[in-house]
């Protein structure tokens, strides 16, 4: 058996590139995408009632990694990246079927012109396919005291500032104080690949809602971002 | 953009047909299915290190729908099966692309013959496609705070009671006091089609865990087994 999947819409995200999303929903909370659904799912009738839940069920495809498929094991960033675990153990976004689950914040439903969702906490980048969505029910989706022995809890944060001229550039800006919470969400959860040493002369750079944010470490558990 | 699909394995579960399943995965914990995985992904390095992981999510397909196909709005039986919602608003069975989500629990591994895997609080009828698994993390996907208004909680259950001669079997069976719970967790969440009327001169069958299981209700709250 073969099935084939259509996206119902392509995510227009925060994120524009890979690089610095955090590697699970929620982390982020100020992160935010438009889902606009295509037709024949753009009808206001197909979300009537979504109102009711806070949270939805997103299934997407990881498409900017479909073409490269998967392999048995991968190295999880969780486990510093050197030790090696099977593919169904991690949420690694190489895997058969290509597909990624994230449970996102439903802000707004926008039906004057089709259909326009407005999500927030979201992990995906630009132009993602979504494949389903569904309403999340807590009585159902939360198992609270689910045993994850090697990933228990969120890792924890590194700490970040902000130069003088980074500083500058957000007070001049009119989402300035939405830009900077929503850099220091996404940033504190330590980008930097594990297998990467710290080097203070080395420049880390993202485009992140239209900005292109330029960071450095200071040391392992703090990061400066130098301009916006 | 389309993205075809390939199943890892199918389930071979105790539900041997769609009548009678529980709505949502964990209402009734004494489900099980196995999931034995087909190659090329039915290698032991691809679940190494799900042992640390005690809840598993499932993609699949709800592939006795697939060729009905969708549409727009759905009559949940949550509201009684008579006021019509958004089929994305919904868990429903019938939706675009096909795809169903679950939280299963993971009993055991058995990687002495490719890759098996035993599952318990299950919601999936017999030969159902897994199209991925991956693990549950509980500070990601657990959000016990969600809101959904008019799915806030598990659906009451109902009265079930099993007559003499279905007790007499039961004590009969190896596998009677399983069964008994089984029966019990299943039928518990009221069957019964909404839209049907109270009729204690009809007998309900359903085909459970090899067993044809006939029951009928006594009274709204209240069914009984009368044969299996």
């Amino acid at each position: 058996m073969k099935w084939e999947l259509e996206p119902l819409g392509y995510l227009a995200s925060c994120y524009q590139e890979k690089f610095a999303i955090p590697r699970q929903p929620g982390l982020a909370p100020s992160a935010r995408a438009s889902l606009k659904l295509l037709a024949p799912y753009n009808q206001a009738a197909m979300v009537d009632g979504l109102e009711a839940f806070s949270h939805l069920w997103l299934t997407f495809l990881f498409h900017q990694n479909l073409e490269q498929g998967w392999k048995p094991k991968v190295r999880p960033p969780r486990l510093g990246g050197n030790k090696k675990i099977g593919v169904f153990a991690s949420r690694s976004t190489f895997r058969p079927n290509g597909l990624g689950l994230s449970v996102v914040r439903l802000e707004s439903i926008d039906t004057r012109q089709g259909v326009t969702l407005e999500l927030s906490g979201i992990d995906l980048v630009e132009g993602t396919p979504v494949v389903d969505i569904k309403p999340y029910l807590p009585w159902v989706d939360a198992v609270p005291a689910a045993r994850a022995d090697w990933a228990p809890a969120a890792p924890e944060d590194v700490e970040v500032s902000f130069s003088n001229q980074a500083e500058e550039k957000l007070r001049e800006d009119s989402q300035g104080d939405y830009l900077r919470q929503l850099i220091r969400e996404v940033l504190q959860q330590n980008p930097r690949p594990a297998y990467q040493k710290i080097d203070p002369e080395r420049d880390y750079g993202v485009r992140l809602a239209g900005h292109n944010v330029k960071f450095r470490y200071l040391n392992e558990q703090h990061l400066q971002v130098i301009a916006l």
